[in-house]
């Protein structure tokens, strides 16, 4: 736990998904304030309860509204299913003003999830950014991962992509990354968005072809460090 | 070199190029019968006669005009620049038919090679396939390596990504790949060939943060054999 992870409150919107349970879990581990938001509050609270139970007592994890949580945090984590995406960044697009949101979603287009559909911005982070408009930082972050284990402190045998609107948005988001235990890359501008999140279409088709559960990916022939 | 390899022809076009020159050689040196192609049959004839050499003798390796490779071949590979691909699939296309084209162009736009441009068909491989139209076949894969290693039999560390119209076509371009000394994945319909060739943009920008020269990838999770 350093001194910079106290200075920074997280909110994870939709965080009473695996995902985000997931990710505000490994962050409140790292020693982050965390805040959970849900359309429901209640459901919100129950999650932080998990989650601290989880960290058996240790971590600084509260759970509220998607708009309370934007609003008392720096930095604001999106993980809804795509049918949500935009409802849920029009409710709290006035309070991300300054910050920098990390947009996590997929737009998985049901039944063909395995097939490459991306929205007519080009991607899901390129929307946000389009809908949260100017003085907003937006990163695509984590869209590749197995979110079966992130409720533990196992390995995930997958790099995180991190795509974005400014050089430095990226490098905050792979601190992040990095906080989560995961090997972050700065995968260039936010028009990079659509490899990270088709990239989750190619990796279920893989799991579907090859009978694997957790097909992610790794960098090789560079090192981050 | 089984008798599988002994029966296809593969036509490389823009063979005489550093990636088209570096195939031939891996598939020649697996046994296939390889037809290099090029605008100029002079410059195929001297490339040819470079791999015959690196093979010291002996391989099956042929240059010719690209339109000559195409007709000769059962497998016909695209390994020119972007800003030729139209032209040169315009110039082989009605010689295509009942074949497989395999597609290995990235559609870099200079100076901005590490940003992600798709054409408006959505990728050069769709792009290639509203070309060649009906009857014909069309794989994306290779675009991801570094060539710089493939005249030789140097382990590149970096998977291939095969998307392609069929399911069929791409399990006869993974055997390919596999030929060529690669770990080949399925990694489905012609649509995600956006995440394939974007993937280079950013490898690029990875090459260019981190100050490496061969970023690649590799899949995690899953066992392709």
């Amino acid at each position: 736990m350093d001194k910079k992870s106290l200075m920074v409150t997280i909110a994870v919107l939709g965080g009473t998904g695996k995902e985000g349970k997931g990710l505000a879990y490994r962050w409140a581990n790292a020693g982050y304030r965390v805040l959970i938001g849900s359309r429901s509050s209640e459901r919100a609270v129950t999650a932080a309860s998990e989650i601290i139970e989880l960290l058996e007592g240790s971590g600084s994890v509260v759970g509220t509204s998607n708009q309370e949580a934007a609003q008392g945090a720096n930095i604001v984590v999106l993980t809804v299913p795509y049918s949500a995406h935009r409802e849920t960044l029009e409710s709290v697009k006035d309070l991300l003003k300054g910050k920098l949101l990390i947009d996590v979603t997929v737009p998985l287009v049901p039944p063909k999830v395995s097939k490459v559909q991306m929205p007519a911005a080009g991607s899901a982070a390129q929307e946000a950014k389009e809908i949260v408009g100017e003085g907003v930082e937006v990163v695509a972050a984590f869209q590749n991962i197995s979110y079966e284990h992130l409720l533990s402190e196992d390995d995930v045998d997958c790099d995180v992509l991190v795509t974005g609107t400014s050089k430095d948005a990226r490098t905050e988001a792979i601190t992040l990354v990095e906080a989560a235990g995961f090997t972050g890359w700065d995968a260039g501008p936010i028009e990079n968005s659509v490899v990270v999140e088709g990239l989750t279409s190619v990796l279920i088709n893989i799991n579907k072809q090859y009978g694997s559960t957790h097909a992610g990916i790794k960098i090789t022939g560079a090192k981050n460090k």
